[in-house]
Parts: C-alpha cells; sequence; structure tokens
C-alpha cells in the first residue's frame, strides 16, 4: 500500500509523499525503509525525530515536524492495528492435504484450507475460506463458519459449533467432558456430560486452553470475546460479547460473564457466580461461588472493589505501627493507674 | 429403555407408565418427550409440576403428583447419572486406522479402536474394548488397560502404565521429564527423571493436564479418582483413590496426597507435603513445602483451616475499627494525662 | 560403563571394586546389582549401610565403610546427575518417517529423526542430531540447532528460532500470537502479533507450556534456563540465562527476568515488570505491572521481600491478642474516667 491509500483506509489526510510504498508495520524503534509506525502522544519525542521508518501514525492535535511522511488520527494505536491487519492479513491457504482423513458425510466448502494430518467427523461442515491448519482433530456433528483459523493440534469434540471469524490458536482444546460427578459410597459416578459449546464470531482463544463442553445445556463464549493461553472454562458458562480473559484464569461451571468485562490473568472464579457487565477483574483475585460481581474495579481473594483492597491493604501495612502505638498505651495508662 | 426397565436398572419401583420409550437424559428444564430428567427436593416446584420429561427421577419421601412417570430413589442426583451413564454410553468404536503406525512389538487387541495418525511405540499394548482417538502418540513400553479411551492428541511418554477404565482427555501428557536440576558452577545439570508413571484404574485426567514421570521412582495416581483439565501433577506426587483435584492445581514434587481427598482450583503445593486422608483443600489455596494438611476444611496461603482462615479474615476486616478505637484511646488518655 | 570408568569420568578416585559394571542410576531404597546410587550426608546412614546398589557416590568427608564401591566427590548430587546423564543418554533416533511431510524447500540434516505425522515447512531448518518426535507442527522459516529434542505435538509457529541442545517437551506451542488488542468503539481489533521467538541454547521448556511471539519485536528465552509444564510467557517477554521458572507461572507482556532468577510456581507477574538479577520469587507470589523486583528472596502478593512478609504475617496472626488488649485498654480508661 501505498501513503496514500493507508490514509484513504483509514479516512484521513496525509503529509508529505502519498507515493511512497509501505510494505511492513514496526515498532517505532526499529521501523526503517517501507515500514510504517506510530507515536501516541502528541509531543515530538526523539524516537519519532530520529525515526527511518517512511510513514507515521500520530494524533491528531501533533503539530511538530518529522522526517516522513505522516498521518493524523484520533486514536493512532487503534489506526496502527487496523493498518498492520491489512498489510498482515493471514496466508490465505487453499485445498486439501492428500493426508487428511475426511469423512464422507463431511461438508468441506471448495474454497477451505484442510492441512496435513487433519481429521474430521461425520456430518461436520467447514464454511468458506477457513483454515484448518495441521494435525487439528474435528470429531463428529461440528460446524465450523467462515474465514475461521484453527492452529495446529487443536481438537474439537464432537457436537461443537465454531462460528466465523474465529481463531483458534495451537492445541486448543473445545468440548472435552465438564468436570462433574456424583459420589457414591465407593467410588464417583461421572454427571452426564453430553451438552454442547458454542463459540461465537470474531472470538480468539490462546494456546493450549480448554472450554468444556456443557453437562446437559450449553457452555457459550459470547461475539468479540478474547481469551488469553491456558485458560480454563467449565461447562455451562456463559461468556458475554467482548469480554477480555488474560492467561492462566479458570471459570467454574455455570459462572456467567456478562459483556464488555475484563479479565485479569490467573484469576479463579467458582461455580454459579455471576460477574455484571463492565466489571473489571484484577489479575490473582478469587470470586466465591454464587458471588454478584458489580460493574467497577475488584482485586483480591475474596474480590472486593479495588478502592476498599487499598484501604485494607494499607491498614495491614500499618499494623506494625499501630501494635506499637497500643504498647504506649499500656504504659501511659499503667503509670495513670500507678497515680490514682 | 423403557421406563420399567429403569426402574428395574435402579432397583426402585416406578409410578405411572412403564412402557414409555426413554431415550436420553436432560434438565429438568428442557426435558421432552423420551427425555428423563430428576429433581433433588422432595418439595413439588413448579419447574417439575409443569415438565414436559416423559420421566423424572424424585427422592423417596416425594409425595405430590407429576404430569408424567416417576421414579422414587435415595439420592436422585446419583440415579440420574447412573441412568445417564447406561442411555449414553461412549461409543464404541472399533478398528485400527489403516494410517496408524504401530510397532510389530506392540500388542494391540482385536477388538480395539485405534485412531487416524495415532503412533504406538515398541513393546506397548492396548487391552480389549479401549479406544485411541486420533492423533495420540504412546512411546515404548506403555500398557493401557481394558476400555480405556484415550482423547485425540494425547501424548504418553515410554514405560508409562494405565490403567483400566481410564479416560484421558485431549492433550493430556503423561510421562514427561519431572523438572529437576542440579546446579553447576555454569549451568543446570539435569538430575535424572527416568522413573515412571502409574495412572490406576477409573482414573480420569482432564484436558491438557500433565503427570510427570517419576525422578527415579514412580508418580502415582489411585484408583477413581478424577483430575480436571490443565492440572500440573509434578514428579514421584503419590494420589491415593478416589481423590478430587479441580482445574489448574499443581502439586510439586513428592507431594502425597491420601485418599478421599478433595482439592479445589488453582491450589499450589510445595514439595513433600503430605495431605492427609478425607482434606478439602479450598480453591487458591497454598499448602508448603513439607506440610501435612490433616482432615478438615482447609483455605488460604498459607493453608489454615477454614474457621482460623474465616476469623483472621474477620479481623483483617474489622482493622479500621480497630484503628479507629486506638485513636480514641489516645485522646482519652491524653485528657486523662492532662488532668493529673 | 565400570566403577573406575566412573570415578575417571568425574575426576575422582574410588574405593572397592573398580570392575564392576554400572548400567543404571537408582535411588539409595532400591539400588540393586548393576546399579549406582549417592548420599548428601557424610553421616553413615542405615540405607546407606543396608544397600544392595554396587555403588555410591559419597561426600569427600565421608569415612564410613560400605558394603559396596564408593567414590568421594565435592557435590554427591551434582555428580550422580551427571553420571545418570552419561548412563541414560536419550535414544538417537535417525531417519525420516516415511509419513513426515517435509517441505521441498526445507533444509534437513542427514543425521536427524524426523517422526511420523510431522510436517516441517518452508524454508525451515532442522541441524545435525536432532530428534523431532510424533506429531510435531513446525512453520514455514523455523530453525532448529544441533541436538534440539522436540517431544510429540508440539507446535511450533512460522519465523521462530530454536538453538542447540534443547529440549521442549509434549504439547508445548512456541510463536502463538501475543494476546494484545486496542478497544474500538464496537470490538477488540487486534494488535499486530507479528513478531518472534528465540530459545537460546541448553533451553529446556515443559509439557504443554506456551511462548508467545512477539508483538513487533521478539520474545527470547536466555541460554540454559529451565521451564516447567504449563508456565505462560506473554509477547515480547525477555529472559536471561539460567533462569528457573516452575509450573503454572505466568509472565505478561514486555517483562525482564534477568540472569540467574529462580522463579516459583503459580506465579503471575504483571507487564513491564523487571525481576533483577539474583531474584527468588516464592510460588503463588504476585508482581504487579512496572514493578522492579530487586536481588533477594520475594513472597505474596504484591510481592514483599520475605522477611517483611513474614513480620507482617505474624502481625495478621496477632490481631485476635491485639483485639483483646485494646478491650482491656477500653475498660481501664473507662475506670480511670470514672474516677477523677
Amino acid at each position: 500500500m501505498k501513503v496514500k491509500n493507508i490514509a484513504e483506509f483509514l479516512e484521513e489526510k496525509f503529509i508529505g509523499d502519498g507515493e511512497t510504498e509501505i510494505l511492513r508495520v514496526a515498532s517505532l524503534e526499529t521501523a526503517n525503509t517501507g515500514e510504517i509506525s506510530f507515536i501516541e502522544k502528541s509531543e515530538l519525542n526523539e524516537a519519532a525525530q530520529n525515526t527511518h521508518a517512511d510513514c507515521l501514525i500520530v494524533p491528531e492535535n501533533f503539530s511538530g515536524e518529522l522526517p516522513c511522511s505522516f498521518i493524523k488520527v484520533t486514536n493512532p494505536k487503534l489506526s496502527f492495528a487496523k493498518v498492520a491487519e491489512k498489510l498482515h492479513a493471514p496466508n490465505e491457504r487453499v485445498g486439501v492435504h492428500k493426508t487428511a482423513v475426511v469423512a464422507s458425510t463431511a461438508k468441506i466448502r471448495a474454497d477451505v484450507f484442510i492441512g496435513a494430518f487433519v481429521t474430521i467427523g461425520e456430518h461436520s461442515s467447514v464454511a468458506e475460506g477457513s483454515q484448518i491448519y495441521d494435525g487439528v482433530k474435528i470429531g463428529d456433528n461440528v460446524t465450523i463458519g467462515k474465514r475461521s483459523i484453527v492452529r495446529p493440534n487443536c481438537v474439537i469434540y464432537e457436537n461443537v459449533s465454531i462460528g466465523s471469524d474465529v481463531v483458534l490458536h495451537a492445541g486448543v482444546v473445545i468440548g472435552a467432558d465438564g468436570f462433574g460427578y456424583v459420589r457414591d459410597a465407593e467410588k464417583y459416578v461421572k454427571f452426564p456430560q453430553i451438552g454442547t459449546v458454542v463459540i461465537e464470531d470474531e472470538v480468539e482463544i490462546g494456546a493450549n486452553s480448554c472450554i468444556d463442553r456443557g453437562a446437559l445445556g450449553e457452555t457459550r463464549v459470547g461475539k468479540g470475546t478474547k481469551i488469553d493461553n491456558l485458560v480454563q472454562i467449565a461447562h455451562n458458562v456463559q461468556i458475554g460479547r467482548r469480554v477480555v480473559i488474560a492467561s492462566q484464569t479458570g471459570i467454574s461451571g455455570s459462572t456467567v460473564i456478562e459483556a464488555d468485562c475484563v479479565i485479569g490473568g490467573q484469576v479463579g472464579m467458582g461455580d454459579h457466580a455471576r460477574v455484571k457487565s463492565g466489571a473489571i477483574i484484577g489479575s490473582q483475585a478469587g470470586v466465591l461461588p454464587g458471588k454478584i460481581v458489580r460493574a467497577g474495579v475488584w482485586w483480591g481473594t475474596p474480590v472486593q472493589p479495588l478502592d476498599e483492597y487499598k484501604r485494607q491493604n494499607a491498614h495491614v501495612k500499618g499494623l506494625e505501627r499501630l501494635k506499637e502505638e497500643v504498647k504506649i498505651l499500656k504504659k501511659q495508662i499503667a503509670a495513670l493507674m500507678d497515680k490514682t
């Protein structure tokens, strides 16, 4: 893309040479010929002034000069991300590798990519433009939408539904049995884990994360939700739209996370909890079973509002002083009692 | 199964039409024609009264009427789970896929299922009725018992023993090297990790969990123990019978968990600890190395009895008030000292 | 190896019969004919006195007698580990399995091992003596150094560099997209994740761990660093040499861990933190974003020096007593106020 095409794509004007060819995005520090980067602050900093980039995306109130072309936008990081999506579109692979084992009843669109050593079960379907990488195992009755990308060695159990524009990173497991048993006198009997999983459109799930199938109903991940690596989503969990869940967090059975929540890393949630829309939960926090977490910022185990957490933490830090004060009071009282 | 057959299987009597055909289990809310569900409480609730299920399993002291057949039992959830096991038996696949690579010295029973792209190493064996799904990699000298199910893309390293009626979910890794090194002047030298892993009968292990091999001896998971997704079991850990371990918990080297313990999610245990039979450890708890945890309910990091934890937590919550009280005392004493 | 050869290899002298053939290492308790073990303490303990081992490695100040040959060394555990490395060298497999799919532009040395169902992408290379086990998926432009071992079902994304003498255990994912998005009005737009990962020589990474690629730059794991199972390393993290990271720890984006640090299990680190060389961080600790952690021993969330943590913990434990003391003071003051 030329600088002028990028400006046009962003619906903004450019300053400088519109004909310069841009091939790649890069960080401000390393950007060079043919590369575009961005700055987030309007002050002209040294790195920007000395950039070797051929184009920079800058805040709209930027007023300095630059050694390269530049484009003013409202949110430089967002515009940079959109340009990157354009310049670095994933490889469009097409074709079914000769080693893939696709059931005769599976419906595979002509323009999909099915890699080596993939297996696709009976009555499963892969819609147009999707890419199923090497070693992925897809069970029976699985549907995969359009333009979705399933990276190597993912496993999708039977009867699972994956939407369009979904990305599953390597090693993701969707639809394994939920963890539910009933204790008998001598052993644990498995509670039926025969429900399903629905992954809605535009969801991205990080490497080696696990989304269990519902026990009787469904486990659902809402449209546009982004899940990091090594995350555990238990049976019957309902996650709304545009939720962000960082690495190694675990959500227990039947818990509901409403739309537009942000959940940090290594958070643990008990079962049947409800996180209301707009809640932000800090890393390593713990949500007790059945707890309702309102909008706002939450921290600690068990979670409390960040302000309360900080105040309480300050009190704990102040304990040494408090003990000293009490010691002094004891002496003063002893002295007073002696006198009277 | 007909209602009368289910009652017979449960060794209980039925009320209503014994000839109704039951095909599936379902939740009370969604159950419909051909489906069976259950209620746990003896009070007649609205959902039960309005059920479209063809049969309900109810507590033995239930005295109401229902719009469908029903069966009275001691523990409805348990009976429901047992009926579900019967109605939803896993597919019995048989046969060795033509792409599987099975060593000539491996012993594979005629009635097993070996999926596509499976590899089975030298001198390994798979006993009758077991199902090894697509993409599983089994090393040399591995034994797998009867009726065990190994889901896609699991990896079982060499010299590991898996019992009968075991279920390993997708991505499980059994027998990777334990994490042990000796620090030399310039680098870490690996302590030998040449032991083995024994998974006893009726164990179920969740997706992407890891059970490391013993350094010199063995790592063992006892009969009927159930392990959730993304759990880490380190070298030489000994887990007893009927232990339940929830997701993302990690057990360090040589720690012993005796029979009938329940361990929550995201618990961390240091090495050489011992959890005595009957202990229940709450989620996100931390057990220090060498700690002995007695029977009872435990919580927090480092773990303490739940009662103590709650009392301590209440004290911490009350710190603000305590500080206020001390402030008042200071003023009162100052006033007293002024007077005298 | 004979006892005399082992002594020679350790550059130490042996006492006893140098001609005895040693085949394996074993624990002191189980060692038998043809096996070598070690003791760490100079006092003669019962297990050593009754050992059936054919050779023991003992501390240099050991002065007793033993029922077998023995070798005195400075650090018995280290010497034992070195002997084990010698006696239990990994199988040297060679050859490319006929089912492997290797791109025509990939450079594979003649003496490497490539297992069944492996795929290797365009322009990738595997240097001499490396072993790529069954089911591993290697993307385009990946380089793998000499004598490295990649265990089954690992996935290495495109443009990643793996050094020499590296071990990746089963299910490891290297180079998946980092977790970075920019929030637009209606959805999350992916921040470009087009950087790379560099794994330096002698690194070992445990089963199912994930190392994400840099967003624009690189994620790096330094020479000789050892990482346990189920660990998460985010985009642009820089880990120095000889760092040890235990299981289930997660390191957020752009955080730096300098050389010779030891990080416990289930530790969480926020982004852009820096752990200075020589720091030791206890299990389950939490490092806040941007925090600088100096050399020394750290504990808790947020991390504090172990001494401070212990002192603070003692204060919290003492809260009940403190409250009692304040209650007494209140009574005493009330009495004093009555009097005056």
